[in-house]
Formats: structure tokens, C-alpha cells, sequence
């Protein structure tokens, strides 16, 4: 195992491309008896050694984390903190993770320093709270922590390297898993997770305690839309129609460079190319509502009709439903509720001076979570299962099979004990008939010989006595 | 039962009114065999006749729910339609549904257009969301979708017959099913019912989405009172204040036609007089409370004090309560209440340019319904017995004697219970005693002869063995 | 019983002042058996007495409870109006409620009337909708109405003495323990209180379904902050400033007088010392968030950064969770959370031209009180346990030995249990093996005999028992 972890290199920024569709499947291979196909034999082994090679740093990167587990703590929360950068995608990936904060600082250093910032005092904070240390380990209190840290930087009015910004940042990135833990024990009833609802709180309340108008901490100036835009449909620049959709998917850290959104696609795409393509459709499913309600083209080319309903699409597309084509369907659908909702919620906001932040995606996505249905298709996935789509498939497949095994069985088992009672009940017929038989044979002789039954209750109470016998015997016995 | 239902024409515009207070009773009739009084027993056989004919028409109408499993799918839709449109004010009827439909386009063919497709689309939602085919025939996947239909076409600015305007209302109302199964697994943990707020979440969020500067749908221009508004009582209009209560109960459909609300009250009488009456009471009560809030008139006119607190007064009074007047005055005062707490957020979502919509009603009839009381004459049915105020009243009935009967019984078998075991006791008691006296004249007479006990094991086994004989005696006297 | 009530007098002003610390221990003395230290034994013997002095008018005063119970209901009623009163700050004292309104008469007398009225109509409403007798007993239902009272009040634009004001004040206080109980059965699915969101929603909507542009009820203007506000950090007071914190306790109630923040402060300290520390800890902290968010002088001298910091850094420490050093840093963290999260909510509101209310309060405390924690210092009390800080600190360290005794009791039993199995295990061996010897001597002997088996059921009983052989092997194996 050593050999094969050292073979991995974290921090490498170029990473191999594995085969779309082979990675899902677990890395268990049959025994192949059979000598003469060598041929056959060596892809599949060949096949089988690839797919060992991806599940190092595809995925969720189990055996990394493994390894991680024996190292000294200061490295084990660097892993922890990019494991929770990559969670605000839901990916558990410490690789992810350093390619999100490579895109980061091609954005802004200030930025991502922040981020930084965020995650650290996030994933610290939970450790003081005595959070879950296998929560924590998955970075699942890190994300809203670099959400926080990252969206104080750039809603600051203040400007870049306005050090006095990072104080708030902690306090804030430190409350993070109080609330996460919080929301957390609330939406647990109803097996949903809290999504970003942290982040979103807290950083609105940031924002609207401070405001635009303030000395210490001034916020920019959002204001609600008070006159008809200016739409020319003339006008519509295509190629940057069309770099909306990476900027929408780098939007989700509130940037706005298409390379950024471009390495954070690889980024998801390193760990679930499942994810990675329904990142990228509910980034066009955003652009087109944004033009199916005529938007300014501008926050279209900004990526703000996108970045909610890339999320709400790789929630709902394979993330905590098992993907079938269905549950495709529903992940657009909801990318489109998504966008006309995060419309709304932004022009509601703005009246108070706040960006729309992604409770759209969170109110979206916990709805159509929400929603029960009697479709077998649209399965949802316990929230203790939930990894990552291709292994969720997985499981989602062992499960049914299960289920259909358990199913069958039941039903052999009835019917057995539908032809043992059949045969028992034939065998009681002809018993009793038997005993008719001679019973009534008994009763002629009796009657032939002159003796009467003097008084059928005598015979009952024999017949009891004689149980009761039986009955002493038993509890002898016993 | 084929005979009946021809009886029954769904589409008859002039219902016949079935005498108030007699409908709610089961149509169970105890058999009269004194034979002498033949005038009363024809008149209780005409009264009976006419029960069984007004149920094939009020309530609702199970008779023509059965008939219509067997029909072609597209006139089963129709009936669900129908019963959705009607279930607005609780009311599972689809001669209701179609009264209200004349009323509808009484008031304008565009909007009764929009609120058609509305409910189709939502009943067509919710099969293919596989959602319960009970509830949908019910009519209960349908009310949502009417509302978001209509409300659409009011609040838009575009003029009527802007043909663009049925697309959104087609997604929204798609959407109703799935809005409605999410609100009813969180609400369904308190055994509360959804009510509109489905279609409140979606309308506000398809008019906040566009609001009054949007090119494809602009909505009409709600704006905050930003100064006293001219009020001289002297000018008050009494009759104009008075036709103010028809229009508040037309109000629930954004109709402000009085005739359309004189149709709805009487669509309400066919299904159910308790419910009728209690718009009427409610519309009455959101007028008074106008006038004490010092509203402008033109408002109240209008009947927007009037809608909310007509369907609270329809929840509370009779729908999820047993009517008792102790709820009756509950029903009253959450009208009240209902009417302040729309006035204010009336005034809040006009800051976004949003209407109240009934967000006042279901809010305030959540409230009361989640009261908990240890007052016996609050009785809140089980969601699942809930079907109209009178039927409601006669389960309560029955459940109520029911109990009484119950707890009888278990005083009577507590009391024998307890007589049975006073003579059990004195018997064994006796037994005892003798077996004490057979026991010491043994001991006494084994004394005499010499015999010392060898063993006290022995003793004590034949101790057990002879609480065994009491155990076989008492079996037996059982 | 009788001797010890009299000589409380609930009325009297000048409450003594308890020795800190001593107060929350419960007054059981064990019997002293040594009769040498007799000095040692006074100096005990006069402080237990004390203790059960202190007893009669600090902490919840159960004697006092006990003795009300046989009173006319009038005084009852009082007794719970001054029990609700106090219970706005979690104490539930009559004598500190009638230093409360004492309080509130120095600042105010219309207010004071209203307060009054207010927790009437509250308690009465309670008695009306059937409430718990207990409940209402201890002024769980007036806390919310003496606050629906006063603030109604104080943000009136009407001036004072306007007599109509007091009919919507008895409406909403009445209907405060409906909303109180509706909360209530939410909020008991997680364990944690109403606070005071009640009042929170009724003042609420009792303000903005009138608002400022009214001509019955107007409200005083609130609007959002437009500019810069202006700040010279030469120009603070600090006098001023530190006055501000007694001010910020007054404020609780709505008083700005400095003076009535003392009693209120004093009339903390009669019931619980802990309370009284966190209050005052709470609006110092309040007090420096203000600074922090450079926020107007004014607003933070008037108190309005501090008091939901009161109620929260109350409601952590100590009240709801068991005193330790680590909840008292929780509860110091929940002030400073409180008093941003209640900057952005005063100006959210002020753009509906609302007052923070105590929201902040009521949501950062249900925050901090819903987190889970696998830390054992940070203790949530049972919400039934719930009394004073005191109590419940004594009620924790009992529960926390009995904890510790039963596990010890328990880890006793189950090595005695281990004993004792070994013993048995090690006889059954014994015992085992000597059967086997003579099994075999008699399977030898029959052997010798020449006696084969004559029927298969005997030899299906051997191999049975040969299989138990092997089955003692392999658990020996084991």
C-alpha cells in the first residue's frame, strides 16, 4: 500500500483523465478460469490495474485519507481544509481541492488568502466544538468556512489587503459549525443535509450589520432594479453567452474568471465526471433562464443566473438521488426552479443591500429533496450512503439487487410453504377420513354390543385430563 | 346504484337546496316497527328519500366519485379538475367546482382560461410525480394550481390574451405537485394540512422573479403607503360596504365582481351550508376589522380585507375542527386575527412589490390548528377523517360516544375485576387455612408417631407440589 | 410551614442581599455526630438557617407558590402576573417581578399600566384557552403579554394616555398564549423553548398592519440608515458608556432610565446571583460589539446593542445549559453573536419601519441551544428540569454523580457476573467430562457386551450428543 500512495502526488496540478464511465465500478474482479482466452485475460487485468490507479485520486480518495490518518496533525488538517474547499461541490477530494485554490489565486491572492483563512478557522472551530471527528476529517465543516471567508472578501468595499477584514472573517468561519451542527440537528429529522444554509446566514448577517454605509467594515452597493433594463436582443454577444457557462460554474466561489470556472470543471472532473457534467448543465440551464426572463445580458455574462443551479443540478442529479434518467430530468428541472427562484430571491435581497448568496440553490434543492414520491425510479439515497455519484450508483445498484433477491426468496419460501401446507392438508384429509372410518366402525360395534356412551361431557374431560397429561410432561421435560 | 346516478346531473346550474341542518346526518335510518303511526313513518320515509337524493349532489359526492372510476381517463381528469377548483375552499365537489367555473368566466374569459389550464397542468403534475391517486381525485393536487393560474393573469401587467403569459403559468403550475408533496412531509409531521401555500410560494416567486421592469412579464406595480391616507367617515358608502362581504369571498379568486362571489357562496351551499355560512361570517369579520384599522375604503370595498379571513373562518369552523360553538368563536376570532396579520403583510411585501396573496390565511390557521388545549370542545380531527363540516360532526359524534362507551365498559369489567378478586381472595384464604390445619394436624400426628422430617428440601418440594394443586383448582374455576 | 411563610413578605422593597455562592446549594444539612467542635456546629447551625431564610424570597420561591395555592383566585392572579413579570429575564420570583414594575413605574406610568394590562389579558387568555395550570402558575404565560403591553407603548405615536391603545393591547395579549402554545409544539420537538417570539411576532404585526401612516394607531417612524453616520471617536463619552450597560438592561423592557436598570438589576440579584452576573456580562458585551461595528454613540448609550445580548448571555449561561467555565465562554461568544446578528435585523426591519424586537435574541439563543456537541462539559438541561441557574447547576452535579455511580455499579456487576460465569463455566467442565467417562465406560462395556443398537433413534441421540462434543471443542477453541 505504501508504494501505491507514494505513487500519488497530491499537489499535482496536471491530473490523468480517467475513462468516463469505468470508474464507477467497484474494483472487484471475478477469478478468470478460463486458460485459453490469454488475449482477453490481460486487458481485463490491464483494466483492473487502471482502475486501481484512478481510485487513488478519483473519487473520494479512500486510501489517501487512510495513509493521512498516521501523519501529524498540522498536515492532517491541510488535508482536511482541501478536502473541505472541494466540498462546496460535494466533493470529497483533497486533489479537488488543490486545483479549486490553484483557480483561486489565479483569480485574487487577497481572495484566496481569505478562503484560507476561512476554511482554517472553520475546520478548527469545529474541532473545538467536539464536532464529529469523521465530519470533520470529510471536510464536510470547511465549505461553508471558504464560502465565508471568500464572499466577506468580495463583498468588502474596503478593497484588497484591508487586513482588518480577517478579524471578522474568523469570528464568522469560527461560527460556522455551530450553526452547520445546529441547521444540522433540525434537517436531520427529515434526513436532508444543510447545503450551504450556514454560509448563507452568516454571511448575510455580516453583510447587513455592516452595510454599505459603515467605517469599519463598508459592504458595495446593492440596490433593487428601479427602471426598465436596457435589453437590445441585437445585441447578444454569443462567445461570451457561451463563457458564461464556466464563469457560472467558477461563480460558486464568487469568481469571475472563465479560467478560474474552466480548472474548477477539471477540478469536479478529477473526482466525478458525473458531477463535472451536471456542473456544466445547470450552468447553460441557468444562462437560459436568465434569457427567458430577459435579464440583463451583463449578469448573464457574469455568471449570476449560474452558480445556484450548478449546484442544485449536481445535488439532484446523482448526488443524493441515485442517477437514472429520470432523476436526470428532475436535476434540470430543478436547475430551471433554481434559476427563476435565485432571480427572485436576488431582487428581494437587494432591497436590503444583500447579494442572493446560493440560498437559492439551498431552498431548491431541500424542496425537491423534500418532495416524496411513489416513483421507484426517484430514489432517494440515505443521507449516511451519500459519497459520490458513481459509487452512489453503485450502492444504489447492490441495493435493489438485494431487494429483488430478498424478494424473490420470500416469495419461494411461500410458495413452498403453500405446497407443504397443501400436501399436509391432503394427508390430514385422508387421517381423518381414516379415523371416521373407524370411529364410525366403533360406534356400530358399540351399538351392535349394546353399550351406549353414558354422557358425552365425561368423554370431553378425559380427552382434557389427557392434554393436561401431556402438558405435565412437557413442562417436565423442559 | 346505476339508477341513482343518472338521477344525478353534474352540470345542472340551479341546485336544489336541501333543507340546513338535516344534511349532515348519515343516512342511517333505524327501522320504525310500531306499525299504528303510518303518518309519521311516510313522512321519515320522504325525509329519508330526500337525504339519500341531496347526497347525491352536496357533500362530497362519493356516489359520482365511484361512477367515475369506471369512465374514459380524460372525463376522470375533468372531474378532478372540477373538484380541485373547488377544493380552494375545502369543498371535494364537482358540481361546486363547475358553479364556480360559471363564476369565473361571469367575471373574465382570460382568467378563467389561465385558471384552467392551472389546474390541468397541476392535476397532470402531480400523476406524473406519481403523488397519491387518492388525494389527486380528491381534487387536492388541483387548488394550487387554479390559484397560480389565476393569479397569474391578474397580477400581470401585459393585458389579457398575452398568449406568452400560459407558458410560465404551465411550469409553475407543473410545479405545484412537487411543492406541495415537499411542504406536506415537513407539515405532515404536526398532522397539518399545506393549504395554498404552494401556490403562494410559487406566485410570489414567479412575480418577484420579473417584477414590474421586465420586458416579458411585467407584473403590476404594488408599491408601500408612504403617507396618511384620506379617510372621512362621513363618506362612507353602507351599501357599497355591505356588497364588500360577496366580493371578499370572491376575492379568493381574485374576482372583485359581486356576482361572482353570490355564485361562490352558493357553489359553497350545494357542497356544505357550515361552510357557506362561515365565509359569509369571515368575509364579515376582515370588513370590521378594516374599519378598525382605519383602511382606506376603496380596500375594503375592493374585499381585500375580506379573502384570508373567509378561508380561515372555512378552516377552523367545522373543516379541522368539530364545529362546537367554543370553535365557532375560535373561528371567529382567528378571521380577526387573520385580518390584522394581513393588513401587515400586505404592508411588508409591498416593499417588493408583492401582493399579500393568502400567505395571511395559512399562517394564521397554522397557528390556530397547531394550538394545543386542554379544553375538550377544541376537538382537531385526525388529517386523515377530515372531509366536510358536517360529516366531520357526525364522525366527532360517534367517535365521542364511542370513547364514552369504551371507558364505561372499562369501569364495569374494572369494578367485577375487582369484586371477582375480593372472592378469589376470601376463598383462598380459606383454602389456606385448612391446608394450614391439615398440615399442623400431620405435623402433630408424625410428631406422635415418631417420624422427624429427613430432609428439608424434600419439605419444600412437596410445599410446590401442593401450590400446584391450588394453581390447577383455580385453572379450573376460571 | 405557617411560621416561616408569615414572616416572608413578598411586598417589601428592600430585598437582603444573599452571600453569593451559597444560595444554590440545596438546604439538606447532615446530622453532625461529633460533639467536640461545638463552634464548627453553631457556625453550620446559622448558616443552614439562613440558607432557609434566603430560601423564602430568593430563587423560585416555591414556599411562597405553596402557600398562594389556598388564596382567593385574585391573588393567585396577581401572584403570576408578578411571577410573569420576571419571567421576561427566565426568573420566576414574584418579589422580583414587583421590583420589576416598580421599575417601571419610575420610569414610566402609562407604561407601567400597560405592562400591567398586558400580562392580565395574557394570564386570563391562558385560564380561556385551557393551558397547563402549572405553567400558567409559574408566568410562562405573561412574560410575552407584559412585552406585547409595554412595547405597543412605548412605540405608539399617539402619546401617552391614548385609552384606546389599551383595546389592541388586550386583543394581542390574549391571543399570546394561543401563539405561545402553537410555538410551543414546535419547538418541544427539539427540546427548547418559545423564548420570546410570541411577542417577537405580535408586536410585529400589530405595528406594521398599522404602521406609521395610520389615523387609529400610528407608530413612531423607523427608517433604514441612508448615510454614513458620523462618528468622531474623540467625541465618546465614557461615562455615558459605561452607564450604558445598567441602560441596556432596562432596555429588556423598553426603559432607557439608567436608574430603572439598576432595580432591574437588583431584582435579578434577589432571585439568582448567576442571572444577575450574565446579565450585566451580556450588556457589556453588547456594548462592545457596538464599538466594534463603529455604530452611531447614540444608539449604543440608549442601550439598544444590549439587551438582547442580556437575554441571550441569561439564557446560555446557565439557565438552559449547566453552569461551567466552558458554557460561561459560550455564553460570553453568544452575546457577541447576538448583538451583529441583532444589528442586521434592525436593519432588515427598519425597512418595514419595525424595531429588532428581541428576534436576536430568540434566534441566537434557539442557535446555540440546538447545536450538538460530543463535548460532556457543554450540558443542555432537560427543558422540563429547566429552574434557575442555581438549582439547575445542584441538579446537574446529582445527575452527574448518579451517572457515575450507576456506570461504576454497573461495571461491577458485570465483572462479578464475569466471575461467576468462569465458575460455572469451569463446574460445567468438570461435570462434562466426568459424564463422558462414563458414557464411554458404559459404550466400552456395551461394546464388551456384544449389544449393538436396536433402534436408529438411539443412535441419532448419540451422534447428537457427539455433536455437542464437538461443539465444547471448538468453544474450548474459542
Amino acid at each position: 500500500m505504501a508504494k501505491s500512495t507514494l505513487a500519488l502526488s497530491p499537489n499535482s496540478k496536471k491530473p490523468p483523465q480517467p475513462p468516463q464511465g469505468e470508474q464507477p465500478q467497484p474494483p472487484q474482479q471475478p477469478p478468470q478460469p478460463q486458460g485459453g482466452e490469454q488475449q482477453r485475460t490481460r486487458l481485463q487485468r490491464d483494466r483492473a490495474c487502471l482502475l486501481k490507479a484512478v481510485s487513488y485520486f478519483a473519487g473520494d480518495m479512500p486510501a489517501f485519507a487512510k495513509w493521512m490518518e498516521k501523519r501529524f496533525i498540522v498536515l492532517q488538517i491541510l488535508d482536511w481544509c482541501l478536502r473541505g474547499a472541494a466540498q462546496v461541490m460535494f466533493v470529497n477530494n483533497p486533489l479537488s481541492g488543490a486545483v479549486i485554490f490553484a483557480g483561486l489565486i489565479l483569480q485574487n491572492y487577497w481572495w484566496a488568502l481569505n478562503g484560507f483563512v476561512g476554511t482554517l478557522f472553520s475546520t478548527l472551530g469545529a474541532m473545538m466544538f467536539c464536532q464529529s471527528r469523521g465530519a470533520i476529517a470529510a471536510g464536510l465543516y470547511g465549505y461553508n468556512g471558504i464560502l465565508v471567508g471568500l464572499l466577506m472578501a468580495v463583498f468588502s468595499a474596503a478593497g484588497d489587503w484591508y487586513w482588518w477584514l480577517l478579524l471578522p472573517n474568523a469570528f464568522w468561519s469560527t461560527m460556522c459549525p455551530l450553526l452547520s451542527s445546529a441547521l444540522a440537528s433540525i434537517n436531520s429529522r427529515w434526513d436532508l443535509p444543510v447545503f450551504t444554509l450556514p454560509f448563507n446566514i452568516l454571511v448575510c448577517v455580516h453583510m447587513v450589520s455592516t452595510g454599505h454605509f459603515n467605517h469599519h467594515f463598508p459592504q458595495v452597493l446593492i440596490q433593487p432594479r428601479s427602471e426598465l433594463p436596457n435589453i437590445t436582443w441585437s445585441e447578444i454577444d454569443l462567445p461570451q453567452l457561451f463563457w458564461s457557462i464556466p464563469v457560472g460554474v467558477g461563480q460558486v466561489y464568487g469568481c469571475d474568471n472563465p479560467w478560474t470556472g474552466i480548472i474548477f470543471i477539471i477540478s469536479l472532473f478529477i473526482s466525478s465526471p458525473i458531477t463535472c457534467v451536471h456542473a456544466v448543465l445547470g450552468s447553460a440551464a441557468g444562462m437560459a433562464s436568465g434569457l427567458a426572463l430577459s435579464a440583463p445580458f451583463g449578469d448573464i455574462y457574469f455568471g449570476l443566473w449560474g452558480y445556484n443551479c450548478v449546484l442544485a443540478c449536481i445535488a439532484i442529479g446523482g448526488m443524493f438521488y441515485a442517477l437514472t434518467w429520470q432523476v436526470h430530468l428532475l436535476a434540470i428541472c430543478c436547475a430551471f426552479f433554481c434559476a427563476f427562484l435565485g432571480s427572485g430571491i436576488a431582487n428581494i435581497m437587494s432591497a436590503f443591500g444583500l447579494p442572493a448568496c446560493t440560498w437559492p440553490f439551498c431552498l431548491s434543492a431541500l424542496t425537491f429533496l423534500q418532495m416524496t414520491t411513489q416513483c421507484e425510479a426517484i430514489f432517494k439515497l440515505p443521507l449516511s450512503q451519500v459519497t459520490y455519484p458513481e459509487k452512489n450508483l453503485a450502492w444504489y445498484w447492490r441495493h435493489k439487487k438485494q431487494q429483488r433477491r430478498d424478494k424473490e426468496a420470500k416469495e419461494k419460501e411461500e410458495k413452498e410453504e403453500e405446497k407443504e401446507a397443501q400436501q399436509r392438508a391432503l394427508e390430514d384429509q385422508v387421517l381423518e377420513k381414516e379415523m371416521l372410518k373407524v370411529d364410525m366402525e366403533q360406534m356400530a360395534e358399540e351399538r351392535r354390543s349394546g353399550m351406549s356412551s353414558p354422557d358425552e361431557g365425561v368423554m370431553l374431560e378425559e380427552e382434557e385430563s389427557a392434554g393436561e397429561c401431556t402438558d405435565v410432561y412437557v413442562a417436565q421435560n423442559i
